[in-house]
């Protein structure tokens, strides 16, 4: 908080603050006034120098569909990359594009990315919440994006997020941003890739990327991530219901969350069914076998332990060099992606393609036409037109 | 088996027969001499009246890289699906091409498709001879296939395949055929889905899909089959390590071989902990929650429940027509995959796309270059060109 009114009507504009005793008619004003674009060297400078309000305006800038925006948004994106050194922050990545040392940031050489997944009534705000306040209270630097592709949040539901997270959203150490609105996953995917980018550039150790659990998101997530934790309740077979098929044998860690009160024991033995059950499992591609936790985000009980698995599971894949295998493995596969989807939107927008293709689908469902040689028919009119 | 010697040797070619008492001669000299191509009139004639040679000869035509055998070869699936209505076989599909009437067809309206994978050792080929031959006795008409995109298989290990399934090689109602030649995962996928329809059409009402349970292979069977089986051995841990992890979420039905002599009680314990553990997953998408049972494929003790799973399988998802809607939703995923490889490959040899890669590759996974912009950029590069 600050006690500049202007600053202050910025903070809210840019969702760094929530409203308090700020001025209303000064961010109505500031909203309906254009903003100076920042230069590429500004953006920089104030990305590194971990100025929160640049950051926000970098991050608006990477969502923004604006030919222009996205232009300047690469350009600092770029930028961002180029002054890391493999795939994390170093010392080299602190002298921002002019030069400028930042002094005030002691983190780990590599900041670490954790997906936050579970159905909603977990408990996933609370938990975050409250392990997040754990881990500034540590000196970490946090910042919680949210991956929802389905969202349709206006500026309206920052403040709602922040809400949701009240010690967080006031919390100097963390930086909370939600997901960008509505758009197609692949499209959300990039804008919080990128956005994980800017944030770590801008000093953030830990980033947590969050989602809904019922649906695609999570293989996107899971996709972007170090380390991948499901949030659970006890009682097993109810909450069940709503997680897609395929998300337990992703998971790093699975937390049971709300173990307290009458439901701590129901939580320790739901800990011992799925402890055992994972024991059956192939362990993970990093040898990591996953960890059962409990916890209650609420009465802040088990919070150490969850952490202490992330950093156990940090150290050994760093240990192994898996980490830095498996980020190089996640950029490569975000290339070819995005080379596919690119590809097939390109080829499904084709005038002579989208037309038939209503018809050719209804035949390929009712099993009368050969999937493989429409496919290579339409292809072959594709590529002979152009 | 038949008595004519020109018969059998041309069994021996096809590989319908094992050789037996058969003229090798014969055989080498039938091999040089070039084989009269057959018309689609008389393909389908074969076909539906259950001629194993001529569908051995079709399906040797369907995994023919020679553009005249994939034209014929098109014509002939094109033939066999538009004689079938929807999903699987139905009365109108009996009548051939040439109004040929089988009549000695006694199957269900549909066929069923089973995926079945398991690590080596783990007895695959003794489970698929024993429940095939149950099937066979029953009146079922059962083929198997295998996919294994990194075989590279000749014609002398159809022998092989035969061998180790001694009674299915020789059961009248049995038709194995192993996996096609090396090649790309998608190229064998084609080939055993036609491979598949030639079965169904042809009046094979079983279909088993085997598979080696340790690489991709297995999602694509998963695609392609209405249930998943998959084979483990007793004694949690050890078998594990060969498997992929997904590969238990995808599973419609774990079955633990080798339950005999002092295996049995491990066996039984080891369903109780699978069966268990299953429980705490979320249930399929047709709601079928995976059934664990154990089975001894040596003494045939088991085969019969594990059939009833399938069965009970199949009618519970016939009854919430679960069962046409995937086999509709994998004809569609089947054509927009060929569609997505297609476009990847055509872009990938690309001139001026292939040469650059290597060096973009390296830059992306140095995180010094922009997975997203790279992608763009080539794409941009590509449409330009044309």
């Amino acid at each position: 908080m600050t006690n500049d009114p202007l600053k202050s009507a910025l903070n809210v504009m840019e969702g760094v603050d929530t409203p308090g005793q700020i001025n209303t008619e000064l961010v109505r004003k500031l909203r309906t006034r254009k903003k100076k674009q920042l230069s590429v060297a500004e953006y920089l400078d104030g990305i590194y120098s971990g100025n929160r309000t640049v950051l926000s305006r970098a991050i608006t800038l990477v969502e923004s569909s604006l030919p222009g925006d996205q232009e300047l948004a690469q350009e600092v994106i770029a930028a961002c990359m180029a002054g890391r050194k493999g795939d994390g922050p170093t010392d080299k990545r602190h002298l921002s594009a002019t030069g400028h040392r930042v002094s005030d940031i002691s983190h780990p050489v590599t900041s670490i990315r954790v997906g936050i997944t579970g159905v909603p009534g977990v408990g996933k705000s609370t938990f975050i919440e409250a392990l997040g306040t754990l881990l500034t209270s540590r000196g970490h630097k946090l910042a919680v994006l949210a991956i929802d592709p389905s969202s349709t949040r206006s500026k309206g539901s920052i403040l709602g997020d922040k809400t949701r997270m009240e010690d967080l959203s006031v919390d100097p150490n963390a930086f909370i941003r939600p997901s960008p609105s509505a758009g197609s996953l692949g499209g959300v995917a990039r804008k919080t890739r990128e956005t994980i980018i800017l944030c770590e550039t801008a000093g953030f150790d830990v980033i947590f990327v969050e989602t809904v659990g019922v649906g695609q998101s999570e293989t996107t997530v899971h996709g972007m991530v170090d380390f991948f934790l499901l949030l659970m309740l006890a009682g097993a077979g109810d909450e069940l219901q709503g997680i897609k098929r395929g998300i337990i044998e992703m998971a790093d860690a699975i937390v049971i969350n709300k173990a307290d009160g009458d439901n701590l024991n129901k939580a320790k033995a739901a800990k011992n069914e799925y402890a055992h059950a994972l024991h059956l499992f192939p362990p993970s591609e990093s040898g990591w076998i996953p960890v059962v936790d409990i916890c209650s985000a609420r009465t802040k009980m088990g919070l150490e332990p969850v952490w202490k698995t992330i950093m156990d599971h940090h150290e050994t894949t760093h240990r192994h060099g898996y980490f830095q295998r498996h980020r190089r493995e996640q950029n490569l596969q975000v290339f070819y992606e995005t080379i596919e989807e690119g590809l097939k939107h390109h080829f499904l927008s084709g005038k002579d393609i989208a037309q038939p293709l209503e018809k050719i689908e209804q035949e390929i469902r009712a099993g009368l036409r050969n999937p493989y040689l429409a496919a290579h028919e339409l292809l072959q009119k594709f590529f002979n037109g152009k």
